[in-house]
């Protein structure tokens, strides 16, 4: 199915797969785009999608991905390695657009430590005294940036040169990926329109926006790819859906407590935009339950935004002090637990066992 | 390549696609949203693109698509032509996306006699009395409604059960329309950001915006999904370039001249938003060449919008007088002269040519 006209023998002198996957993937995105035809129509938009894909990221997504293709006994070197590393990449251009567009819904200010898409582009529209509004100017070329970088994400995995069956394996968790993808963001806006303060939806939230998307669903991918068994490719996405929530819900207590130099975002503006999570919906169950009825009400103000760093401080302490971090921990530590158990009684190739592990304490560890 | 598990045979009752395509192009894109895996994730979304895809639109691209696939060859009925039908409701999924997106840039309030997707969703937020702005909830829901047809149009492609030939070479011209498509739209946007007053520049994003997106690269698409030998390719898309930019400029007399009922756009929004057009490029050349200091004052303050209903009906009467209608007129006989030439001298299906050629009249003809 590859769209290349000579074949590409991927990067012999690069170091194997398993142990250099960032830099391998990197690798691979740099190939995609420096391919890309009809890019020059576009150079602004492809240079921000490049910036971004090649500018940062952990690549938290494509790894998760291989480890479902080596789970299911993927090679790990030679040409079928190499196409999966080639279709991998679409995962990394994916995200790209999610994160492009999501900083337009959310007003973010900076992304992996540098100015979001959308400020970019209106600061060069103001420094250029353009016609018209600066910041509605950074939006539309911001939608135009995700947009492309979405193409583009298809573009990467058709164009892989997977065989036909294995592209057709491919596509069932690809396509349900993005369709869960979008749907997550869209459960996320209507949450905080909503003002939604139930556990149960906060959670909906985070295990589509997040967990299918970042963990279950490349795991899938990756699984697919490998033509694995049913019973493998159930068993990794249930892995992938527990840990994927430990994972955002980690997030989470990282945008509240973490450190902008690990976050690269400003620590708070999850607060501060009134963002509905699990962590604030535990945090005001638990003020009502007690009866804390001016507890409630200070959650009530933090989630309906803009609230002063003072009261980010105090919902901070108070966030600690009901007990709500600690449950967020146990419910990390208990959905750990049960992803790793999905594992268990199920042949995964013993490389790969080992590093899932490896990935869910990583992804779900504290780190502050 | 099919993603559906049985066997479809089509519409076997309905009308061969040939006399009744946009009914049976209707049908499909209905087929299609019914099996939409996961759409119930985000039923606000899914509803969206279904009511915007269902409800109008004059399936130009399919169209040309349809007859690049008979010009080559394609059948006009059976399984070959089911599938390709299929394959070609990807082209209105992708319009989807591009009306919706292009709507939140341009600030549009109406989209095929319907409140624009932006503006629907606000309206929801307003009345439920949601928590934040409803203008930003409207544009967030609406990004999401793009990404979804976006992706949804990749699906419909590739889960078309195309056989994997086919849709290696549907997808060169496929890769190269979505990144067109995109480029068009920031150039346009770049363009009414510098006051762009070239006539140059203006034709230039008509030729990515519309000509490559509408015409050139549908044509180049179902020629792709036919086999077509490259000299055939070569000549529906010199057709295409020509008629499609003849098609926009036409489209640009329409919206600053034409009947409401006819574009489903308010009359003169192109002027009131100062979108930069050759019409408009034209009459500032000829005002310029003519030393008519006034009427270039009154045509930049026009496009540095916005302007009142009296300066809309002055700039209108001061196209005509100064020649631009005439110009672009002429401009538009002239390309789609050029466009049928192209066809003149290569092997095209009687039946296809005698279409195309009717095609380039209806989508080049004075509407008013």
């Amino acid at each position: 199915m590859s769209l290349a006209t000579t074949v590409d023998s991927g990067h012999p002198s690069a170091p194997p797969a398993d142990d250099a996957l960032p830099a391998r993937l990197g690798l691979a995105l740099e190939d995609f785009l420096r391919e890309r035809p009809h890019a020059e129509l576009a150079p602004e938009l492809a240079e921000e999608v490049r910036a971004l894909v090649l500018g940062g990221g952990k690549r938290v997504r494509p790894t998760f991905a291989w480890w479902g293709w080596r789970a299911a006994g993927g090679a790990p070197r030679g040409q079928a390695a190499e196409t999966a590393l080639r279709a991998l990449v679409a995962l990394e251009l994916l995200q790209a657009c999610a994160l492009v567009h999501d900083d337009v819904m959310d007003r973010s200010t900076t992304r992996r430590g540098r100015p979001a898409a959308h400020r970019a582009f209106a600061t060069r529209h103001r420094r250029a005294r353009w016609a018209g509004d600066s910041r509605h100017y950074g939006d539309c070329a911001a939608i135009l940036v995700g947009d492309l970088a979405l193409a583009w994400a298809d573009d990467a995995l058709v164009g892989a040169g997977l065989d036909p069956a294995a592209l057709r394996r491919a596509w069932r968790p690809w396509q349900a990926m993005r369709t869960e993808m979008m749907a997550g963001q869209h459960l996320d806006l209507v949450a905080t329109a909503r003002r939604e303060e139930s556990l149960e939806e906060t959670l909906r939230v985070a295990r589509f926006k997040t967990a299918a998307y970042t963990v279950e669903r490349p795991l899938h991918l990756g699984a697919a790819l490998a033509d694995a068994p049913a019973a493998l490719v159930e068993a990794l996405r249930a892995f992938g859906r527990d840990v994927g929530v430990a994972f955002q819900l980690r997030d989470d207590l990282l945008g509240v407590f973490g450190d902008v130099a690990v976050t690269g975002k400003p620590v708070g503006d999850d607060l501060r935009e009134g963002k509905r999570t699990p962590l604030v919906a535990t945090a005001l169950g638990l003020a009502r339950a007690a009866g804390r009825e001016r507890d409630v009400r200070l959650l009530r103000d933090c989630l309906g935004g803009p609230i002063d760093e003072e009261t980010v401080a105090r919902v901070r302490a108070l966030l600690v002090e009901l007990g709500a971090v600690a449950a967020i921990e146990e419910r990390i530590g208990a959905l750990t637990a049960r992803g790793l158990q999905a594992l268990e009684g199920v042949a995964v190739e013993p490389v790969a066992r080992e590093r899932l592990v490896r990935l869910a304490a990583e992804a779900t560890a504290r780190k502050y």
